[in-house]
């Protein structure tokens, strides 16, 4: 089953109507409905809400731990998307996870281009320690753009001072603006969503005036020393999986604990579709079992 | 602990007496002698026996279940070690996998250069399907250089058109004869054990007049399409680092679902030290959990 289910949506992304490069008043709309596609369940309780001054969606599943929490990152090569769009698969994790999952509306590009969205994530991560939730109760969760930002903030919060959180899971992380891994041409043609091309567009409106190779806008050109432990998951058939590669890479020559889990002919953040494809189950396990074991240690 | 635990290691390491360029007859001795320093305990049974003309000593564990091997590859730089002095760690796999381990005492060089040792694989794997067991049931496990002498096996079989077994895990695999990693200089200082030289040494009397690019002696220059599930772990603290990460990358850009788990500060096969570290054992039930899973499905 696995394999049909594979091709079978890959297929289905192919026919989407997203150009991540396009007009962004139309992608937004796109995006928007293509991620409310998929009604979330009865059970997710979603509720907008503020951290450290920037907007959230704190969303809930049946028993969450409210000791814990998941501080999410949405995708949208930082310029499309929204807190309340990613609301489906924040829940499955938290769901998995057994805790709430704090969904951050960071400003987006090009109206508010770098550090915007880094300054907004800070913020919230700083909110959540001023509510009284530990760190170490706290784990980060980003998607694409989502996960470069999740990186990008953990070495941001090193910087101030703050205390890294327990652990962090990026999924089909953005982690360098110069979109310039040897997958964005290798896997051109196997990518079914994305193009080097449009994310050429997304990064300049999202880097302005800043050299893309900035390390907090491509971690992957960052000192990741004294980073929590990494959980990195991306599908082969991606122009950003050498994103994923060489921020494993980059961590592990850091001495970070880092897990890579490459889930061969998947697209980008296929974890999200786990209506159509078995391989989201099991990766969000792996996500779950990874964030709950470095709450326990 | 863990911290303390890996200083203390790393201190333990650097005073052994292990020089793995130096003369082969006294390192033989030497390596023999580390690896017997530790007892093995009363209840492993390992015997003696052949398979598919080559030599192996099989492990065995209490309850380990007869329809199910892994097929392990001793460590040794391709000229030091044997079936025998690895049963320590070959016996921890078995028990927590639940299965017995047969160690290939695959032909060492200079005596026997490549692709002796890769001909006794194959050969060792061939007979095992060919004693019933289905490929299915097989996982191949190897460390350092049998770790990458797994990797040029398994695409070996491939070439061979016999199939693949159901997973593989490699320890700290030396997966590139040139040599030429980035960690081979980022890491010198760091490793406590190995050297750049003394594996320049040892490569060369492995591969004798062959390149050492050979993709079979040298698998992250090898296709690595259809490979099966591979898990590679490896210490931050490790002059192979490299070699792990680049196999993981090549396998990821060639569709294989492949995990890489980077364990912070830790040096070479850190595996094989359970009694000083705990995460010795943490890896190992990683290695478990991975073999196990793929069994099942």
């Amino acid at each position: 089953m696995t394999q049909q289910q594979r091709k079978a949506l890959d297929e289905l992304v192919r026919q989407g109507p997203l150009d991540v490069g396009g007009d962004i008043a139309e992608q937004r709309v796109i995006f928007h409905e293509m991620l409310s596609a998929t009604p979330v369940p009865d059970d997710v309780s979603a509720k907008r809400g503020e951290l450290g001054g920037v907007p959230v969606v704190t969303v809930e599943t049946p028993g969450t731990d409210p000791s814990v929490a998941v501080l999410y990152f949405h995708s949208g090569a930082y310029v499309l998307g929204s807190a309340a769009d990613c609301v489906g698969l924040a829940a499955e994790v938290s769901r998995r996870v057994g805790a709430r999952a704090v969904s951050v509306d960071y400003r987006l590009a090009p109206e508010h281009p770098f550090p915007a969205a880094l300054d907004d994530a800070v913020a919230a991560y700083r909110a959540l320690l001023d509510e009284g939730v530990p760190s170490t109760k706290i784990a980060l969760v980003g998607e694409s753009a989502g996960g470069g930002l999740v990186a990008a903030t953990l070495v941001a919060l090193k910087d101030a001072d703050l205390p890294q959180p327990s652990s962090a899971v990026v999924f089909s992380p953005w982690a360098d603006l110069t979109v310039s891994g040897a997958s964005m041409t290798g896997k051109a043609d196997l990518d079914p969503l994305l193009t080097p091309e449009g994310l050429r567009i997304r990064a300049r409106d999202y880097i302005g005036e800043h050299d893309p190779a900035t390390p907090l806008a491509s971690p992957i050109f960052a000192d990741l020393t004294g980073l929590p432990p990494l959980l990195i998951q991306v599908g082969s058939h991606e122009i950003l999986l050498d994103d994923a590669v060489r921020l494993a890479s980059r961590a592990a020559d850091h001495n970070v604990a880092v897990e890579l889990q490459v889930w061969p002919e998947v697209p980008h953040i296929f974890q999200g579709c786990g209506a159509l494809l078995d391989d989201a189950d099991r990766a969000l396990l792996a996500v779950s079992a990874f964030i709950k074991r470095n709450w326990l240690t």
